[in-house]
């Protein structure tokens, strides 16, 4: 049979990386698919890593490659929105499958992209969208495929898992752990997508669409960076039994789905808490199958090569079989899609992380407990720290029940009015990870 | 479209388990298939959980399943070789889809089964027969399909993993432990498949082929189980920050693979460390995306069947596709399996615990350090326990670097001739599971 014809378009770190995968394993990858799969076109600006890639054509305009009528597959690794989107419907116009690690694209214009795939019987296949080199989409789309899902909850972001980690072993702050990671390589110059949750937001809402059978909404999803997040806190939750871990979860609840991402306290000797640096685990809470948990690289060269050579095997398998018995891209037929609402995050039940800087005093602690108990909220555990010689301020530190977030501002508002809380009141969200 | 038709054979803990999934998620299941599935036929001697099986054709014989002409896909959940392999037999040449959790059929028969499922066109399915719910062969046969495997780890018999948790965490023997997991039900009345490590070296010698494209051989692989381990192992492993667990390794060297299960003293910082009670985990080491490791429950009704269920999906959507473009059974096409040899367990090179009770007198650990030394065997840490008040014999505990296994053999039935020592040297084997 011909061999499989591959066009990447973008011959950065994961292109790069995609070609010399393919190259090195090209005897491992035949035997599997049952067929050669070659590179023959690649569509970039520049070879910044300076592969030798021989014989394959180099059209320094991406949109070649998607004009190629010799190329089966387009894998898209361009990153960004707009150029991606077009570069994607245009491949996806001239009938070929398309193959991408962008999960931004994804997470924004992934609706319209498998309406069009879907029009044109094409595939458009996304597991280096998520977690790197782990095979999450495959794992929850086909390998939990019996199950109705309940929530999972992600260390979706290495760059932010890096620093969390750093934080807490070494006792850094978060810009002295930033710096460093930057300096690794690991976070970009400007790190606010991967520091403030929106990289792990892009990730959430893919995931959660195949969980729930939802369309993509990323408008809807609730996120909160770890910028903020205070060193001490960190000291305390360790005191306390947990880790503070940045976690996209979507859960879903009686009156709709839960789409969030924010520092979490989780127990310490939950497999996710040991999850450290840069790599990235998902765990999956299913009515059938109960707990897994799915471990590995979230990104770099080879990882996300790994993802998507592949999707190169699952769609050169796909190339002669009728679109609709293929997988689906968001897990469920098309027109079976739930129109479940994603919850507001003031809608959001958990439990929560609470530190308050009080005038050293008598009754600040029986006036906190009052405003508390009167919103129904129960305190679990409570550290209250002397104020260092020399100062008036003493800390308190809470962990409460599982409320509702509108009910938790309510209280922390009263909090905040007391006359002897100084500054404000410190809240990070706290989930068990019980089945 | 018509419904699919699926027929179970044997109606008990995983059976039952997977005709309860299938009717609570029947609408689920059928938005991800994009057709209804129906168990339309059960084959069994008795309906042990009492399931309300509605209008479902129930047969005492088996056989009657394989022969129904309705039936498109058969569920083989009987257990045990010889009739397994007969049913599994008879619907491949009904040209039915085969789906099966049984792990000792397909080590022992699948070569066999493989080839007569080919010559028919159908897939026989098997993601049940390894580490119950965790998706691992879809992982490693499609997931990492762009890898070279280098090698792989798993706790992958949940019995185990229970026992020796519970002789770490408690203290207790192994007879102590195994008592009450079979209390529990983790245990057979007849514990040999699970604590000889039976159980887990036919899963291994699944994982492997998809790992390495070789036969299935279950007879060469080394297995040696945990029923000989010694509380006072557990607790100096501890001690040298180390646990022992029941793992399968396959690993693929120059020479061959290796492919054996035994007890393994493993860094106890390692996530495949801190897999506890009846849970299983594989950890794969592969040159793409590096490591991964896949977590959840190895067993049980639900959790089974929720691995059956994947599968039928995954055949569902293959009913109307070309057998040749099919995922292939061993992860490479047939005609392309390797026969690299598996190593005999003299020929593997591993590090050593090696634990040596001698007489109190001097002299005799320069003895043992020579035979080592002298074996080019070197010693990464050592404890010496003094005889304890009345006693004269001291224990001496060793950690050693990587040597061949026939080289220790003969290190230690040196040591095992000095005059000042007591009794064998217990050996238990180490893997610092390091990329």
């Amino acid at each position: 049979m011909d061999p499989i014809k591959v066009g990447i378009c973008g011959f950065g770190t994961v292109g790069s990386g995609t070609f010399r995968v393919l190259e090195r394993n090209s005897q491992l990858i035949s035997a599997r698919v049952g067929r050669e799969v070659i590179v023959s076109h690649v569509g970039a600006r520049r070879n910044a890593h300076n592969i030798d890639t021989g014989d394959t054509l180099f059209s320094p305009d991406i949109f070649a490659v998607a004009r190629d009528p010799e190329v089966d597959i387009l894998v898209e690794l361009i990153g960004g929105y707009d150029t991606a989107r077009e570069l994607v419907l245009e491949a996806i116009n001239a009938g070929k499958h398309v193959i991408t690690a962008n999960k931004a694209l994804i997470a924004v214009h992934g609706n319209e992209i498998f309406e069009a795939a879907q029009a044109k019987g094409v595939t458009v296949a996304f597991e280096a969208a998520v977690a790197g080199g782990i095979p999450i989409i495959k794992s929850i789309r086909e390998g939990l495929a019996a199950n109705k899902i309940e929530w999972l909850a992600g260390i979706i972001n290495g760059t932010g898992n890096y620093i969390l980690t750093e934080m807490r072993e070494k006792g850094r702050s978060f810009a002295d752990a930033l710096a460093d990671a930057q300096a690794l390589g690991y976070a970009e110059a400007d790190p606010t997508f991967d520091v403030e949750g929106i990289d792990a937001a892009h990730k959430l809402v893919i995931l959660a669409s195949l969980a729930f059978g939802i369309p993509l909404q990323f408008d809807k999803a609730y996120t909160e960076g770890i910028s903020q997040l205070a060193i001490e806190d960190i000291a305390f939750a360790d005191e306390l039994g947990y880790r503070i871990k940045h976690l996209g979860i979507a859960r879903r609840v009686e009156s709709g789905i839960e789409l969030r991402v924010h520092p979490t306290l989780i127990p310490s000797h939950r497999l996710l808490a040991n999850v450290n640096g840069v790599m990235n685990a998902v765990m999956v809470e299913a009515d059938a199958v109960g707990s897994t948990l799915h471990y590995g690289p979230g990104a770099g060269s080879e990882p996300t090569a790994s993802a998507v050579v592949a999707d190169i095997v699952d769609v050169a398998r796909t190339l002669t079989a009728d679109p609709e018995h293929r997988v689906p891209h968001l897990a469920v037929q098309p027109d079976r899609l739930s129109s479940e609402p994603v919850l507001p995050i003031e809608s959001v039940t958990t439990s929560y992380y609470l530190r308050v800087s009080v005038l050293d005093k008598p009754g600040v602690l029986a006036q906190i407990a009052t405003i508390l108990s009167d919103a129904g909220i129960s305190i679990e555990a409570l550290i209250q720290k002397e104020a260092p010689e020399g100062q008036e301020t003493a800390t308190i530190i809470m962990l409460t029940n599982q409320t509702l977030e509108s009910r938790m501002n309510d209280a922390i508002k009263q909090i905040e009015g007391i006359e002897s809380t100084r500054g404000k009141v410190t809240r990070v969200r706290m989930e068990k990870l019980e089945g």
